[in-house]
């Protein structure tokens, strides 16, 4: 092995998407015409709402440049609090809000705040895949619970109270956080009522701290979503959201963390977050003030989301639909978020593995996708449907096409 | 003790820093004037270029919201580049940069890249506080130099040597990194050129990887400023900078590592930040191309940036002097940045600490400063010298009474 002058934690955050990206970068660099379903950002097919354009240079014209309060701006953090109020009945009031530098800087905060080294944090697979590499970066060790795939991507409930009925009350104690996507990314499932609050029951008998990342939970369709703070009352969380998704706004990095709980522990939370705040100084300053209004203008914002939302749900069902007609690949179908994640049939593809599928595709069909092995979850892929049908409809022929064709050829 | 339901490494996140501000602020509650010389923001005194500004309204009107390149835009990484070739003559290319969210993020991607937990970093007391708080945080012990009050706050080389003469190998082998400050926070020394390439030197004996903060490097006077990039030829190294200081821009959140070697360890390095950048997926997208016009455009820059040099410049000599003049106090002339760091004579002022010269001047004469102690220099404090100077005489003047009060009254 050649020396390394980089610390061996690196290797967390050496991602295996990145080899993609590099294989992909290297055929358009050829002039190749690559269909991109790897990366899940709006803000590339849908323009941000020029209501909230027009309030971040409002507030760059107006000279707001500098370091601005370190848990958000009082407009943002007021606005935040008014949503959970609004939207789902939360006595959430301006203190219990940090902003974040986009949700990656939320995951540093909740692992170091709430873990020591050597602690660990439970992530259901197939996970956001910086959950876990922040996870490790900050010597947390994740303990893996699963959705399961033959309940429809559910939590399966009942292997995560049998591993945790397996710990010693030692082992335990070192349980920190539990952390849930809903609606989730890569599945695009949305929690039924009933498996969140069985989720909040677990949470608070083995008495860990619940971590709910919302921040597809206006992009749900034809299925009701519920937030845990509908259902978590008395029991200590936070929740984290932002404006990339609903706020169509990814380039912005302003994420929040709400954490309700009038608790002691609740208290010592929001405090923690409070100091890795103030040691960074600050999120971007206009920008918070941009999503402030984003927020607030309630008029503005229940049209735009009606537009997006409305757009991607067809387009996720179309490419849903396209995808479960191929015999290969097995489809949940989603309701939330702007993913597909179907299952590979690589036995009858003559493949070992997802990431062999993804390279070939890239390489073959020159259709960028990301391994499910990247979400920890083998055997599948997660294609974003975010595109034009058009687009959806050439990209989908060519992963189709690309299956047909190694069925038929041997190993 | 109260049982914690937070890490314990949160404590190193719990500034100091904090009680003065919740101090300050119920004080503010009281309808108080405080004179407030604590932050180091030149963009609440300076209005952010007004052709920097345009930039950035551009690029969001333009749609540039989405998720950009993680290591940075290219107009961002290649402007960043041209200055290092233009101002220092370094052979940098694009590739060589990654933008972060500030320097904060930077100081997170340092310490993971560079350390592992157990590993050490060399840090200069007195040093930026944030420096140390994210080794601690990120599981890497600080080893402290010192800069020298009686050579002008200039590195103290000898001591170096010997700290660094009477570790073991294995000892050695642990340490990372070794962070130099200039232009200096707190104490704005502007480093000569001979000392720089014995740093260099001491590094390079040492095979200790050289990172050289420069984020005030255009905010010198009366002296000339060396960077590294100019002593430094054939070692490894970084350099950090960004739009906060000279572009006036602190709330943009806005930096940047340069990490020019073309040696083995310069590579990894490189490709670690890289790493730890596509993990967070991008910092701020219009502001980035808001910065890359402020460092491009450099008829506007020179213009702007000479106006709020000259500015600082008079107003840290206005303080520097005022404060020179109460004879409880040390001053050494700072030659950049735009603090003042005077040693106290705590023991004519009959009290115990820093801690309670700042905790008292900020009760009894509303000026807020901040201790020493912060920054690893106990029985000092620094005071931010931006303001006008009207503000500056009246907070000085206050500060000037404070000490002739305590040094009647008895202890």
């Amino acid at each position: 092995m050649p020396k390394s002058y980089v610390s061996s934690r690196s290797r967390f955050a050496s991602s295996p998407i990145a080899l993609v990206h590099k294989a992909a970068e290297e055929l358009i660099r050829k002039n190749v015409n690559i269909v991109k379903f790897d990366s899940g950002d709006p803000a590339v097919y849908f323009r941000t709402p020029k209501y909230i354009i027009d309030a971040y240079v409002a507030a760059l014209r107006s000279g707001k440049t500098y370091y601005s309060r370190a848990e958000g701006v009082r407009e943002l953090v007021d606005a935040v609090a008014a949503r959970y109020r609004r939207m789902y009945g939360l006595q959430a009031s301006s203190g219990d809000v940090v902003v974040t530098e986009g949700l990656s800087e939320a995951f540093t905060f909740i692992n170091n705040a709430l873990a020591d080294p050597g602690d660990r944090g439970i992530l259901f697979r197939p996970y956001y895949a910086p959950y876990s590499v922040y996870a490790n970066l900050n010597s947390v060790d994740p303990l893996y619970g699963d959705y399961s795939e033959s309940e429809g991507w559910s939590i399966d409930l009942e292997s995560l109270r049998r591993s945790l009925k397996r710990l010693s009350p030692s082992q335990k104690r070192r349980i920190k956080y539990m952390l849930l996507t809903n609606p989730n990314n890569p599945t695009g499932t949305v929690l039924d009522r009933k498996v969140l609050r069985e989720v909040v029951d677990i949470a608070s008998q083995n008495d860990i701290f619940l971590i709910s990342d919302e921040i597809y939970d206006e992009l749900v369709f034809g299925k009701r979503f519920t937030s845990i703070a509908e259902v978590a009352k008395g029991v200590p969380y936070s929740i984290m959201n932002g404006a990339s998704k609903d706020f169509d706004a990814t380039g912005f990095r302003v994420g929040f963390i709400i954490t309700p709980g009038n608790d002691r522990r609740s208290e010592q939370v929001r405090s923690a977050f409070s100091d890795y705040a103030v040691e960074r100084l600050c999120a971007n300053t206009p920008a918070q003030y941009a999503v402030a209004e984003g927020i607030s203008n309630l008029k503005e914002h229940s049209r735009s989301i009606e537009k997006m939302r409305s757009a991607i749900e067809s387009r996720v069902k179309f490419a849903s639909k396209m995808l479960s007609e191929n015999r290969y690949l097995n489809v949940i179908e989603p309701h939330g978020a702007f993913y597909v994640f179907p299952r590979i049939d690589l036995k009858a593809l003559h493949m070992k593995s997802d990431d062999e599928f993804v390279f070939s595709a890239l390489k073959e069909k020159h259709v960028q996708i990301r391994s499910g092995t990247a979400f920890g979850s083998p055997s599948h892929f997660r294609m974003v449907a975010l595109a034009p049908k058009d687009i959806l409809e050439d990209g989908i022929n060519r992963i189709n096409d690309f299956c047909r064709k190694h069925a038929r050829t041997g190993p």
